[in-house]
């Protein structure tokens, strides 16, 4: 049996560093389990084993949170994506309550439920229907006793707002986190009123997660701070990037690259732009500092090695890692023993050994092959004042 | 029971594609089982549900190989890491098999036993002193009745050849593959003459691994190729390359390169990169077709997908991946629609997100930093001619 | 004897283009007459059909204005350039007017008198003592009677006011061009309001110059026109930026970047950049639109004929010069005919045959080799705010 | 009067470093006398002052050799151009020579009289009519005089060897220079075996030019040298490569890349390649040591300069450069006083400033846009072997 464990606002009042898990559809796919395109958690139900060895892996990499699998796993989503199932909603969700909740005994880690953006705010249901596919995920996470809950990945802060509505009425804490950059939501309000409204709903932390790299994320989450802060208000801070870089990007964020989703891996960050990340996010005053799609287990054991001083401990999974390269002290060349120090890998710009391919993209771009002129026309409509505008009107019917 | 399976000889002799399985060691320091520097595998022992999950997802890809993961694992290499270990060589060689054969029984995948390159080679040590080693590790593997053998990872083919002897003397079918380029062995030995030997040695299948890209790869083992069919002999051939594009390397391979290990992400292949990979292998003639560091099971799978006509087998992990993309046409976003299909991932150039950093490297530099006087000399010392000078010199005494 | 000509605020007043020339001490010190780090214009004096061919060459290329070359050729900016001369500032001023002159009358260009930024001014002389080195200048332009006044390359509208004040009382028409960004001046003073001063003191025309690309130069403008305008104040518009791409400049320009003044080749602009960097100017409203650093005639010959249709004109130099690549026509290869054509070279991502050199540079660095600590304090201390304290504190004195 | 000089045997037979020029064609294009496709030189005699001018600054930048221009101006390729001409083929001979002259008697150069290869060799005109060409050509070099004699840019030794036959009949010294790489003429006949042809035929200096970056016309060179050593005979050396980085050259050279010939800015050399390029140049051997295509005065200045202790002599240029950017001493800004030492330039990677763009392209690459079927066919057609088919199949008629 489990010890008794802090829960999150006791760890985060105290001023601990929380470490956050990776996202799990991405590596999942990569893995073999998840389908890219639907993106949907069926693995938790149809190959447990998978689900439980990445949670153990986070673990092992320091992760003190365990999320359910549940992206993208309310009923209207399982729905859309077009291939019968085996399983339903509700074995889905309560499978991936499970695997989160043994893996977390085995470690100081806690479970967090989460609910993401749904297909039917995005075809304007109304508050009412979107907030009963919340209810109805949420249903399972109360039964299976989950420690907090995390409404994340949503791009519009109104449906946030929604989710957070639903899940304070659990008594339970929540955390609130977009999907957004410094430039706002995808009504073009700002990361800090985006906060603000966030912590009026009733969520103890706020944060961003996905679309952008760890740079950006830092950014749009020192915004939101700035806006708390400026209403009087009080949070705490939670960051979950990508681990790809994305300079490149636009408000859309990482969707509009033309290598998402199949041709990110020159972006992937090295466990060394992990350390700058975590130290960045530190010293943003954010304490709950994890990952999203791209990060696998040694990215979030990096952020683990960053911060092991101001947590007073290492990740298990460090048994198997020198610090800073350490590891290479014993290697028969020289030059390669030359390796073994921080200086070197700060140094490093890491070639893409890719002599034809630019370093940077143009968003929303179709590559090199031009579409046709209606496709053409529907990408202009992506800028964020014409999505609002189209958003808008189609809301008002 | 696991029904009776046709032998490697068997499927080879008759045409069939071979799929191999990925590089255990790499994914595992990423997934936190394996130290980087060391790079032993006493996770076999310790942490078995890591090691046959990452099986699972190989088989799932498409693997008909399971190689136990004994890479480094003979005893004088376990002793030389420094770390005492808590198992011992055999307790690590029997767990590899047993987690091989495991899930080798789940689906149409045979099980090979691995012999690499021993530290008591390159310091020197008699032939006699060196096979010993081998004998030690193989006694593991006949006790465990793997399904044929494979030395692999030589850099030297005297050495390679000591262990097609002694694995020979098993009367399994044994395969040979060297981490060489086109250039040839560490002493210059060209792969042409580097297979004849091998194949006189008694090896049914020789190629390379491990070292380069690809593409270098697969040139690599054409001259393999065309040497053995050039002194009138016969035999399979294999390629089991990075997944790190490495068109700067010299004819140490990717270890020279600044790189190496922790700063490799911006070489990942893409999934598309392995269609081409598997396309140009099969041209070439060679039927058993896998990969070593870098792979993850997705690599695998499009190596796998690329060669389903010719297999007439689509991989069990395909469920969970639509070919060329398919799985963005059910996309909200109708630009990445668009990405639904195979010529806009052929023409892709994938950015990497990395402005400031360069496409090539220098290999075997120093990165930013210069060494000292002493180190560059010895840096210099790497010159094959020079290499071989060395290595004949002090084999002398 | 040549034919009255219309005065630069006749055209400007008539909505014509004015195309510029370009910069002069760049171009010369590749053809060896100017020494880069002083970067004085003796060579008027010196070598006067080096000056003269390179009048020539813009006149050709389409340039309605010959500039004096007359830059840092102030009486203090001489002294300080450390080498004895043997032509007093006079005779340079004198002998640059006469060359200007000489080739303006072989075509359809006006003479402008140009004054820059001065030494006398860093070093926080008065008001009074700098105005009069611009009056001793000013001087030789009255007394060779030139057809308008630029006061250009100032990092300081306050300086630039002074200048201006100083040319306005001539009578005759006065250009205004800052070398700052859209960040503004050294002292933080907005695009849009250095625009109002300028104006405001007399200039008829304002602009920038130097210091950035055509994007970075362009959007300044842009923000100058918009401070005009809601001044409720008039004014015509000037262009006149590096030939080199600088997306990766601070607010000091292309000075700060690495490559800065001799490893700049791999940012040169190709002559279809100078066709959107025309257009951009035009639909901006700019109408006096030229070049300043690595910009060679070619380049000028492009903005030319980009704007032939709104000017009813090509240049001279056309004749020696197919529209978009049709001299490749007659080409005997079919690959290189197919590139005599616009979509061509309007798609065509050059690259920069040097796989070991980045995209971007970090501004203000030290390169690959790291200064001494007090250097980099200097380094730090240029930040904007900073270098406005540094200088604000200096003044005082 | 000019005072008598030494020849050109005489400096290479006494061990001097003999300095070329730069091509005139690409540098006269950019100033606005030629027009690229054509590239016929007609400017001699249309726009004297311009080409005078040149030739002048390259003696100011160090060359002791003043090439007549001259190239394709040969009356076949004259006709071919299209345009009507107002000058006759003799015309424009006669009036480079007079330009060549008049600048070389300026300094310390010789004229040289060149002639290049032709259309009616690639028409598979007989022996007879090809020669009759370079004939007519040299009647004009033998009136004006020229101290000795280049036959330069052939891809096909064949034609060289017939030029040389022509020229070595005058008595006068005779160059050749062939546009090949390492890999050979576009027959496929080996440098060295190129070199052995054109030493029999008479040529006293052998080399190549144009078409490749400095490292592979050197190593083009060496090989030459190789295969005139071991056949016993002995010459003299030269090399004049493109001043644009092309690793990613084919065969074909610089002409098949997509960049070629109005994007290559991004690849054009700093002066501190072209210090490497003439010690590598010097170090191979080579004693006549210049450039072509993309050079212009001060990367001629740049390999005078580092040649200097050799030569014992600084350019005239030189007055308006400092070593290695000493010139930057007095600059304002202490970290760009910094770069005015060798190590900080000669370790600067330059930024391309482009993210977009790759660092190589592939040759004969259709750039963004597909050719039609029949176009793909004929650039399938280029690779060597079946260039040579074509034309010895063309040749036999």
């Amino acid at each position: 049996m489990a010890p008794v464990k802090k829960g999150i606002m006791e760890r985060l009042n105290a001023g601990e560093v929380v470490i956050g898990d990776g996202g799990f559809v991405f590596a999942l796919e990569k893995r073999g389990y998840v389908k890219a395109g639907p993106w949907t958690p069926e693995a938790a139900a149809e190959h447990p084993e998978a689900v439980r060895q990445l949670h153990r892996e986070f673990l092992r990499a320091g992760s003190n949170v365990m999320q359910t699998f549940t992206f993208y796993a309310s009923d209207d989503k399982l729905e859309n994506r077009g291939n019968k199932l085996t399983f339903t909603g509700a074995q889905i969700n309560e499978a991936a309550c499970d695997l989160a909740r043994e893996v977390a005994n085995e470690g100081d880690a806690l479970v967090a439920g989460g609910v993401s953006q749904t297909p039917s705010y995005l075809s304007c249901k109304s508050e009412a229907e979107v907030k009963a596919i919340f209810k109805k995920q949420l249903d399972v996470f109360i039964k299976k006793n989950v420690d907090f809950l995390i409404a994340e990945y949503f791009e519009h802060v109104e449906e946030a707002v929604w989710a957070v509505e639903v899940l304070k009425a659990t008594g339970k804490p929540v955390a609130a986190s977009l999907c957004i950059g410094p430039e706002g939501d995808m009504h073009g309000v700002s990361p800090g009123d985006c906060a603000v409204r966030l912590v009026r709903a009733g969520a103890q932390i706020v944060g961003v997660n996905c679309h952008f790299d760890p740079d950006t994320c830092v950014e749009a989450v020192k915004k939101m701070k700035a806006g708390v802060e400026k209403a009087g208000l009080k949070a705490h801070y939670m960051v979950q990037p990508l681990a790809y870089h994305t300079p490149d990007c636009n408000c859309q964020g990482f969707i509009d690259l033309p290598e998402f989703p199949f041709g990110l891996e020159p972006r992937i960050l090295t466990r060394w732009d992990m350390h700058k990340y975590a130290r960045d996010a530190y010293e943003a005053g954010i304490r709950f500092i994890g990952g999203c799609c791209g990060y696998e287990p040694y990215h979030i054991r990096a952020v683990a090695e960053e911060l092991a001083a101001e947590r007073g401990i290492l990740p298990p999974g460090s048994e198997k890692h020198g610090a800073w390269g350490a590891g290479l002290e014993m290697h028969t060349k020289p030059w390669v023993r030359a390796r073994a120090r921080r200086q070197y890998w700060e140094d490093l710009k890491p070639a893409s050994g890719r002599p034809l391919c630019p370093s940077m993209s143009a968003p929303a771009s179709w590559g090199v092959t031009k579409g046709s002129a209606e496709l053409m026309q529907q990408k202009e409509a992506t800028s964020k004042q014409q999505l609002k505008e189209l958003f808008d009107r189609s809301k008002s019917h």
